[in-house]
């Protein structure tokens, strides 16, 4: 079975971001809550989530069971139809979202609700401008890979016309040569209203932005950041969305990371956690601006699997596991008292490591070569043998079981949120071991 | 528990290309094969396949069992990793696949299939433009939007560079002035060629069209035609997309409706029918020339869902039962013994009918205020008053327990593969009876 896996995938499938040729993909035969295994019985603690989309783990029984139910009752409805799955979750997620966002228009994923999300701004307004950050992902179709602000999206230029891209917060890596938190989130916020007055005001429909962003760094942003952008969405009459794909749904122990800090976007964008990816599903929940530009007047966008039953009735079991298991709480709690205080003691352990920030279970180690000059472990974007030392590390962290999330110079700390404390402790333990490889590499001072 | 699905639905559910105000949705509550049923337990002949993806009928047994027992062994899986699930597909998918068609990208549905395979095209050929035709569907994210030809699009311009676009053959309303079906495929090559010309043959990566036209019409190509397109695709370099979203997997009696003609194009794009949506699922098939040019460069686009497996194991499982029932022969044979002489019939007693054509189980009949001038019954995208008369024929065969299909003046008859002789029957003898008042607004000489 596992050769056969392994054959044909190679004979016939043709897999997303690679190269196709040199590929040697491990297979993965089954899992279990935070653990799964290949088709030799290697078992791995998955401190990725998959694509950080498996915020129940492997296997959840209740989520399992809604859909084999589902499937047996009905596997499939057309858009135009009323279905008790459907209905259900909608409700369900109108619930637990922010504010006065009322309706969930369904997708199949992350990409196409920012797809959709962005025609729903533009139409709304009747402007044509999108601002969006550098170091984010948005998607890989063409609207939604041009919102894009990392080197994903360029193999896809030009792209659709209208994005204009600004700097998020980054107190790190400061683009606005700020020394505090606090002067970071003050100038971004300057830099945003420049961006503003210099393109327009009245020709931006929206702001996108992913609230905490994910891939590009788990960048948190300061606290007044998201409120001062809606303050300046609110004043020049443009739509804040917040990508919400990977925050959302418990990752920062929230349901939407904007709760975090009071605000109520026009449109969020959802997928992953949502049903923890056992089925595909993403979509946009939208509150009354944008409800009623299209309560007279068609929206023009679909698609045929648009709340799709089976995806529905997995987002209901897992919003219902969520709340009678209490994951958002857990989350927020060993985030931390856990995570966040063993991934300090790591950095002061480990000269390589040159900052650690997150929170829930959603967080980032960024690795460099000098404390001082904060130079990279790896140069942005490296490839092949300029991205070495990264590589050392995943086959390291392999090699003692674990399943490890890396982008760029960094590795991501995004286990399921029902990964239990000691098994968080197991992963970190060997991060801590491998990030000796990484100190290899550092030339600045010892810190 | 209908009354929750409906009031639900109005309260937070946002549907696809509508105006949300004025919607009454029918709650489909169950189903099976050809036929639904509402919350109060009214019965459908479902003649639309729900959206013409429901080939193998509601609640199939075996798909059903497989997404059951797949979901008891594992529901998602990330892309970078190799599972027998998403093997199986590929290596299915492959076997029925044209000519050297060796690899599958799977997507979430059609659209993403259709802006993977434009991304593709680009970055193998190393050419900007794509020709696309009017009258076509692609989807609704902002490149496969803008590849569409229908008014679909209109609310999505300005949108990616690059698309140009080209008439397809359409003997009854020819852009050419043909007066045979011989004349309009010489004719429409000739066009097609001259676009090639005036475009620039080196700046066009490749021909994108429906290998049957699906929703603009159920436009089957003459003989020849699409032969003569990858001739000029060859001539100029450039690849041949066909998109098989609507028209593959059965739905034509073949498992491609490109093998029809025998023709091999370089990319097909697929959904629906690859597992009756059961399971959001869709993809883009690729030869050679597209893997050698990922080979050994990374391919710039992926989704989190791709090749999921739940989808997948549908997906194996439709294929499956496509084969052992035979599905596609039922498909061809009924397809020409019955459903088309019945059509022809039925033609022959309404003057309101200006055309019928299809093949398989995938036809449109198109109607008409006067057989002579073809002025259509309702004007091309009328909606509100102008489309009336459509409206009140949609109203009387759902009044009859038919669930139709139409668009623009056409009804189409796309039921699933496996509807049974007497259900044939009984759908095609309502769509007689209430033609007749389509028969009512006719204006010209009595045919
Ligand atoms: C913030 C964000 N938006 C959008 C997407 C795209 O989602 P999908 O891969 O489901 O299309 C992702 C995927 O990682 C994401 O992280
Ligand atoms: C020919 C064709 N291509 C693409 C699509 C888009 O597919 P989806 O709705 O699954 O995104 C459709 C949908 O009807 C179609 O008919």
């Amino acid at each position: 079975m596992t050769d056969s896996a392994y054959r044909d995938d190679r004979a016939h499938v043709f897999h997303s971001w690679s190269a196709q040729r040199a590929l040697t993909p491990t297979v993965l035969a089954g899992g279990e809550g935070s653990w799964f295994w290949d088709g030799e019985g290697r078992r791995y603690l998955d401190f990725s989530s998959q694509l950080v989309n498996l915020n129940l783990g492997h296997q959840h029984p209740r989520v399992v069971a809604a859909i084999q139910e589902q499937a047996a009752k009905l596997c499939t409805v057309a858009p135009t139809f009323a279905n008790d799955a459907r209905s259900e979750a909608a409700r369900l997620i109108a619930e637990v979202a922010p504010g006065d966002l009322s309706h969930v228009f369904f997708t199949n994923g992350g990409t196409e609700a920012v797809e959709h999300a962005l025609r729903m701004a533009r139409l709304t307004t009747g402007r044509h401008k999108i601002l969006s950050a550098y170091r984010s992902y948005h998607g890989a179709t063409a609207g939604a890979i041009t919102l894009t602000g990392d080197p994903r999206r360029w193999g896809s230029e030009p792209s659709i016309p209208g994005v204009v891209r600004f700097f998020g917060p980054y107190p790190y890596r400061s683009a606005f040569h700020a020394t505090t938190v606090r002067e970071e989130c003050d100038r971004a916020l300057e830099h945003l209203e420049q961006v503003f007055t210099l393109e327009g005001p009245h020709t931006v429909a929206a702001v996108i932005l992913e609230t905490v962003v994910g891939t590009n760094g788990i960048l948190v942003p300061p606290d007044g950041y998201l409120a001062g952008v809606r303050d300046l969405c609110d004043r020049y009459g443009a739509l804040l969305i917040c990508d919400e794909v990977m925050s959302g749904f418990g990752r920062c122990g929230e349901w939407f990371a904007a709760d975090r800090w009071g605000v109520v976007p026009d449109l969020i964008t959802f997928a992953k956690g949502v049903n923890s990816g056992y089925v595909p599903l993403g979509g946009v929940v939208l509150g009354p601006r944008v409800y009623e530009a299209f309560a007279e007047r068609p929206y023009p966008g679909g698609l045929t699997y648009s709340g799709h039953p089976l995806a529905c009735a997995a987002a209901v079991a897992t919003i219902g596991a969520m709340r009678d298991e209490g994951v958002l709480e857990r989350v927020r709690d060993l985030g931390s008292t856990l995570i966040g205080p063993r991934l300090a003691e790591i950095a002061a352990r480990h000269p390589s490591v040159g900052d650690v920030r997150g929170l829930g279970f959603f967080w980032a180690i960024e690795l460099v070569r000098d404390r001082d000059t904060r130079e990279m472990l790896v140069p942005y974007n490296a490839a092949g043998a300029d991205a070495a030392p990264m590589a050392e590390l995943v086959a390291a962290c392999k090699e003692r079981g674990l399943w490890p999330f890396t982008h760029f110079n960094r590795v991501h700390v995004v286990p399921p949120c029902v990964t239990s404390e000691a098994d968080l402790d197991t992963g970190l333990d060997i991060l801590d071991e491998v990030l000796t490889l990484a100190d290899r590499h550092y030339t600045g001072k010892e810190a």
